[in-house]
């Protein structure tokens, strides 16, 4: 097949982190990284060496990916050769096989911004590049405010660009930082630097959301020739957002003129995992995932209209634009018992539970979901509860224990230092095979520090289970994500707890209550029951 | 001044009512409206008579309106005739002055959908708008499906559409249904149908957003010639949503070629409402507004990057496309481990403390602040916690009260009609002018609902301040956010909370600790805090 390679760059590392309220730490950095290889991206760019703790340690990890890994940085300063240049040495010190230098490319920003002469931010470019290329490394220029910057001095504009393309860049990357720029625009501009001489396999494309047109301008950019699209997960980044990859990429392997045309190193089997790398970007930041996303939204193929449903059930193309298998996602239909029953079969299914199509307990199930999610629960990632609740609905839930009553104590005061400290009690009854058992457990740790009433609950439930105290004492709680949410009429909260085993096994629940204590409590009594009834004990 | 009228054609009422969840009361449909003829749009379409309670209630109210109300219906269905079809029966006597009808234009949708003849679809499509014509109203005619139509069958889909044009509809409408067609191909096929001879001020562009292109495909219909843009607020819509006019007018009033060459009715003064018409809707549907949101998101013209937010400082036109103000949205440069001494200065100025560059105190301040982000921390978005810690360090932070200890106690257990309820109590000692308050509050609501302990504790801090009382009075609680983040080596709560007061000022706060009630606690002291400094109460 004599598909052109269009190469994708992701940059959520890096100017994604620059949304506001986000802020990586390492580890979900690797998961991230983790995640976009196992998509197929050609580049990921982890953050900006020396600019704070997280981005360093980022680039000290041993990545084992198929993606190359890119440092991001600036040109070097005026006044210093590259080599003298301490921020580049920090940046080139990652030791990745790509680097990108943001360099500017508008006059204005230069004067301004820099305060330098325009030539010597050309030479800056020049240097800079050289010196990535010299070393044997990939180098990519990020020309900042470049659409701005054309579109006020042409020439300088593409000066700056032809330096970095002269000096040995691989590409050079046409950003609209500001976001303003049209998509007809962006088509015109990036047409007239690849006429001007850089030829459109060394052009890439940046682009922001502020007008709601970042994957537009993306589009229309390798419509003009660019063959490297720069974008982030679920359009993270600075003000509005990056272009957004978890849309582009579909767009770009589904559709027309883009799919016939470009081989972009994403396969359609990946793609099948869009909708759960979109899902775990938005867990880890504890983020309510956006239902209106396009392909990935749990709104994105739900179909509400009347005259829409019943077409949709005689072929679904008549108002779905692709399928939403495609992208792991699934269709809605409300009210549709039929659609319904045929998702939750084959979720059921996942989970082990072999069910007949017309078994009365799908109904029930169903039933069952559905008052829940209007009381404020979620089962999209609480896999573990879900498995319970239909379990309990066909009979195969054993009754293990029973919680009597708790109660958890919260005290802060001074301590004979003078220090406020505080300190978390509770205490657990629960009935085991007819004997009630009272367990109390305080919440402090190794160092002597309170860790709160959900831990000493945990503590208290886990201290004393009879026979099931085995089976349960390599569990941990290694995640706790709470919400507000809509129950009914009133606020409620939401609580989702990840779980882990000795195994690494890890699994979630969920508990929903106006009194977050007690969400908490649902959550942490799933966690056991589903862990009891994974490892086959009898009730 | 030469411009060419271009006229905004809104469907929140509509088809913004597909969106999953929402189902407007006639009173909020109401309250939009009005809203959206203060903006200036041309079209306000207001339901679909006949088709639910809701939608018929509306249009038996007395609209004052500038703009024209539209009545939705579809086309006559075949085996009888305009007059004896009593679904646009419904509709002609809302008594409107338009009537937009939906009809098939995709062939494949005729005989899928439908079930009737190609011919007849085209004579239900021309009868049905010679009656609302022959009725003295204007018409419009939604061609459903015309894109993917259009590239199926062209002369049919053209047929359809010249049918409606001939039999004297105002605006033949091309309507991209399935959200597919990506903004090139929407040019294309709108500068095809101008040349078949229906002209480009008789017709009309209808997107949606199911690959991020909404915004883009009605602006390329306009390039090729449409003069009609329909869309709704915010975006709202069936599965991904219809093109945002949120979006789509500040871009068409602000930006070239639009701005010069159109006159769209909506005045750059009623552009400055862009932001709280958005948020009203927001209000009405209880959701958290979009941060990212292009011109009205909080985030939009909020600049994280240290290198940008110094150059903001310089010229905010460095990194900001269009004036922050012409939306009646604000810049934020927000307090992160990557800003530094200009960024903080600004910061401070924005909350009333002018600090001259080079003050000792700017740096215990940036310490602080990165010591605490270390700790888990984020001033990002707890602006109200940020202003007391700087004043902190500036000396200007009264001591308004000490908060001596605190207990707060959960229970859970049967009450006597052996249902599990659970009971929340707060006990709170703070000393103010010398002298010691001991308040106790349980969290129940008028409902008999227990709340949990934040709320209890709420409760008892808030019970009796003293000389303070009058002024927390009218605080309270609207969003709680908690995340579990890294703190030094161990997992730690961070909570966010959002107050309110009497007038609707909103403020975030932020409170960190192993301990989910010491977080919130510390969250909820910075609440009441910043609310006394704000309102100048003297220590």
């Amino acid at each position: 097949m004599g598909a052109e390679r269009l190469y994708i760059y992701d940059t959520t590392l890096r100017d994604g982190q620059q949304t506001q309220g986000v802020q990586f730490s390492t580890a979900e950095k690797l998961r991230i990284a983790a995640a976009l290889d196992g998509l197929g991206v050609d580049y990921i760019e982890g953050g900006w060496p020396g600019a704070n703790p997280t981005d360093s340690a980022f680039f000290e990890q041993p990545l084992q990916t198929k993606a190359k890994v890119a440092a991001f940085g600036m040109t070097k300063r005026a006044g210093r050769s590259a080599e003298n240049d301490d921020v580049l040495a920090a940046v080139m010190n990652a030791g990745t096989k790509a680097v990108c230098l943001v360099g500017k490319t508008h006059d204005f920003h230069v004067e301004t911004a820099l305060g330098i002469t325009l030539e010597e931010n050309v030479e800056n470019i020049r240097a800079s590049i050289a010196h990535i290329v010299a070393d044997g490394r990939e180098a990519l220029f990020d020309a900042e405010h470049f659409f701005d910057g054309y579109k006020a001095n042409p020439g300088y504009a593409l000066t700056c660009c032809k330096a970095a393309y002269e000096a040995g860049a691989r590409w050079v990357v046409l950003c609209d930082t500001n976001g303003g720029t049209l998509p007809g625009e962006i088509g015109q501009i990036v047409a007239a630097v690849i006429a001007s001489g850089i030829p459109g396999d060394r052009v890439g494309i940046h682009t922001h959301n502020d007008t709601e047109c970042a994957v537009a301008g993306s589009l229309a950019a390798v419509m003009a020739g660019a063959r490297q699209v720069q974008g982030t997960l679920n359009g993270l980044g600075e003000r509005c957002g990056n272009a957004n990859l978890t849309t582009l990429i579909p767009t770009l392997l589904l559709k027309e003129p883009y799919a016939s045309k470009f081989d972009i190193g994403v396969t359609l089997d990946a793609l099948k995992g869009m909708r759960k790398v979109s899902r775990m970007l938005d867990d880890i930041l504890n983020r309510v995932p956006m239902k209106q996303a396009p392909y990935v939204g749990a709104s994105a193929f739900a179909h509400k209209a009347g005259l829409h449903a019943s077409a949709i059930l005689k072929d679904p193309s008549t108002y779905e634009h692709v399928d939403p298998g495609v992208v792991g996602n699934s269709r809605i239909i409300p009210m549709s018992n039929q659609a319904g029953q045929s998702n939750l079969i084959r979720r059921l299914s996942e989970a082990g539970l072999e069910v007949e199509k017309g078994d009365p307990a799908l109904a029930r199930i169903l039933e069952r979901i559905k008052q829940r999610e209007t009381d404020g629960y979620s089962y999209d990632t609480a896999q573990a509860s879900f498995e319970l609740l239909a379990r309990d609905e066909l009979g195969l839930l054993p009754e293990f224990f029973e919680v009597k009553r708790y109660r958890v104590t919260v005290e802060r005061r001074k301590n004979k230092y003078n220090q406020m400290v505080s300190l978390s009690e509770a205490v657990v009854v629960v009935k085991v095979d007819g004997e009630k058992k009272l367990s109390v457990s305080e919440s402090m740790d190794e160092a002597g520090c309170d860790r709160g009433p959900v831990n000493a609950l945990s503590r208290a439930l886990a201290k004393d289970l009879g026979p099931y105290q085995e089976q349960i004492d390599d569990m941990r709680l290694v995640d706790f994500k709470v919400r507000i949410t809509q129950g009914g009429t009133e606020a409620v909260t939401r609580v989702v707890i990840d779980s882990e085993d000795g195994q690494g096994k890890r699994w979630s629940t969920v508990g929903v209550s106006p009194n977050i204590v007690d969400a908490s409590f649902e959550a942490l009594l799933d966690a056991v029951r589903w862990k009891l009834v994974r490892d086959g004990a009898k009730g």
